[in-house]
């Protein structure tokens, strides 16, 4: 931003926002409620933060019809504050520019292609048959293998790994030890020993998508493992190989899927949860934190299990009677059968 | 494969299968079922697909006997599918191949050893006293410290990291972002501080293991780490410093082991599943995926903990009973001790 | 150690402790107390060992006074076993010396600042406006993006990444694989897509932090994701953005803990234990492994949650009854309001 720091009042224009209260302030970052000073602005979208409104010094805020009447500063109404304030915020976002061509220090296969545009960072390797399209930044430290596409802008952070047969559509954002391709996990025991099964598909992950840190992506066994356009997975996420990711579907830190699982459009999986292989979730399910998934979700809603904390001596009384619950209801109930248990 | 494709007769005789049908198509690939077609090889192993044999076109399918009868193309019959399909699919694996010798972006202490056919990669580090056996392969971008050996066709694929002491048998396979050899999580509190506990062992990996991508496995205490013979672990596995992890076992992602716990041989756990510190698990225990295993195991089965999904209403009202479990169980039967919980 | 090694005499009195038994043995090592030969060092401090004390051979043994009866070597007698242990321990420990200066294969921005006496190992890239401090060694492999700073003899010991505007303290040791400053996991959905949040923040570690492999610190989407000093994360640790965790806190493998969560001082988080977002908890909290917190703590204490193990049959039995057991408990209770349906 090299021209002068945009006013409340011209925000609010070019975003399509209501102002209510007076716009000449300029703007020159965004911040936290708590946090942001007078030539800063803010945006209250979580209701758990309300409160913060009222002692907030911001020079504006990004809110809803609902909350303006609360707000102490000009209030910039929105239908969707906080998709509004992340557009406006994205004018603040500032990093060195990635210069176009060839790191001195980068190693690349003779026949990878590099398309005009694209920034090859320092010490990346690039391997037989890949290509970079237009635009594309990868970034330094990055390992691409063999027969993979990176997309057009599509950007590498730093240090991922693209192992083999990995295909980037565009837009796509990989944040730093992200790995795609690697191996499934496929072993038929033999004789005693494993014997490994060769993976040999590839990972195609659609345009817009994101891959968190140190998310792992495993290349398909035959055919491919995919991601559709949008998805969004966040850091130490697992998808193993084959499965499929429906567009628009986004999944917390640390969730595991196994393999050959299909996973519908919309769907929103929370931090740590685990899904089985072999199943099908359909679209627009929620899927909770640490929830266990091990069979087919054919209806659209949300799903939970596990148990939440307790003091510790309350826990250790239940778990111990939880580890006689049926015997207790067979006493207790002694003519109910259990409707699940033969299933 | 620059000979001609082998035909379906071939391969029944060369592996040892019975052909039911016509032998004379030539196989130039493999694929899954709903996917092959009139040139590739496909196989029937999990029970669960078998409705997707009748519609294959597949040029043959390996298959079990009883399945056979269900074929519509010719049958490579196994008695055991999955495994005669692996040895099979290696056929049709390609990669580059990396060229012997050391890359020169690679940099190497001047008392690393590298053996006559190894193969260093692009932007490699091998630290002080390290050893590459003749045939092993270290990927691009991997970073091996002081005093390890990498066993004789062994692969690094790429980006891997062996910290310090950390020796590899005989054909180990070791996925992007792997860590072998870091500290263990050893801390003493000390005057309101922590301090740290040195850690001055290795890690031993046995012949045939294959560890995932950004799996990590901590370097011992005092002794070393362990993984014995043919132990097979998946993504982002977490190994705690000080265990033993028997031969031929096998984890699937996530899975966490905490410090100086030992696991026999023959043991599947599943993922996610987590395992507490300086416990000992014996021989042939299957653990289900996201149990807690909080105790010794000294009976081979199957164990399992952990709530299975639901509707997110009925979960909330289960939740709700169960934190009071013990009370409610004390006033419906007053007079039973429970077993549990003095132990 | 170039000097003669020391004896358990002068062991004893260099670091305070009480000798019981004979003192002329040189120590030359450390080990188990089933490992330890004649001229090492042991300890016993976990009571789960103690039978392993009256068969030990080594020199002499760390120990509290009430084990000191029954040890059949010379005695070190100590409060507190494990710390001293490690303070002896880390005379034993060696590593190649990491030369002060910049590796010729170090990629530096124009701007980047590496004090003198910093160390920058092979392979690494350092960003614009990056300052590395006197005494700090940055191992192989490590990519500093740009405005970050590492304080005065921290070290990463090979391939870590600081994304940007990650500022670490002093004596901060990273272990290989972490990823400090990527962007946090901040979305909105805006007419069926999702939007970016932009991620500004950075992250603040403390003095003394130890931070372990595959660990992923997010920046802060405005503010700081803040680390207190002497806080200590084992590997495959998840922090999302804007966390606060206080000094002394230390959590063991595979903790994942939501965005906006702030964390007092004191505290142990037991593995793969999950907390979510825009919680607080105060100080000296244990929470046990694999727990699920998804509320606020506002007492000291220990807190759980999960099931441990059994066997695969009870476990069935056990959670079919438990999908009905609001049902159940209505029925047998029919009276008994929930106390917590409706909170």
């Amino acid at each position: 931003m090299s021209a002068p720091a945009p006013t409340v009042a011209e925000l609010a224009q070019r975003y399509g926002l209501e102002l209510r209260g007076a716009g000449a302030a300029r703007i020159d970052g965004v911040a936290a409620l708590h946090d942001a000073g007078p030539a800063q602005l803010s945006f209250l979208a979580n209701p758990q933060y309300r409160a913060r409104l009222r002692e907030t010094r911001a020079a504006a805020v990004v809110l809803r019809d609902a909350d303006a009447a609360g707000c102490p500063v000009p209030a910039l109404v929105s239908r969707n504050p906080y998709a509004d304030f992340a557009r406006i915020a994205a004018l603040y976002e500032s990093r060195p520019a990635a210069p176009a061509g060839v790191h001195a220090s980068a190693v690349l296969a003779p026949d990878a292609v590099v398309e005009a545009g694209a920034s090859i960072g320092p010490l990346c390797v690039v391997g037989a048959r890949s290509r970079i399209a237009a635009g594309a930044e990868i970034g330094p430290g990055c390992v691409i293998g063999h027969d993979c596409v990176v997309g057009a802008h599509s950007r590498l952070v730093a240090r991922v790994t693209l192992v083999a047969r990995v295909v980037l559509g565009q837009r796509v954002l990989v944040h730093p030890g992200a790995v795609l391709g690697a191996d499934g996990f496929g072993l038929a025991m033999d004789a005693g020993h494993w014997l490994k099964v060769p993976q040999l598909g590839g990972v195609q992950v659609g345009d817009d998508c994101e891959i968190g840190a140190n998310t792992t992506i495993d290349r398909g066994a035959l055919g491919d493992t995919v991601l559709e356009e949008d998805v969004r997975l966040d850091n130490q996420v697992q998808i193993g190989h084959n499965c499929r990711i429906g567009a628009h579907t986004a999944m917390a830190g640390c969730v595991g899927v196994a393999g050959s699982t299909t996973i519908g459009k919309y769907c929103l999986v929370a931090g740590a949860a685990g899904i089985s292989g072999h199943l099908t979730i359909c679209d627009k399910v929620t899927i909770s934190a640490m929830t266990m998934v091990i069979r087919n979700i054919t209806e659209p809603g949300e799903y939970s299990s596990g148990l939440p904390m307790q003091d510790n001596r309350s826990w250790k009384r239940n778990i111990a009677r939880f580890r006689h619950l049926d015997e207790i209801v067979r006493k207790l109930l002694p003519r109910q059968r259990d409707p699940d248990h033969d299933e």
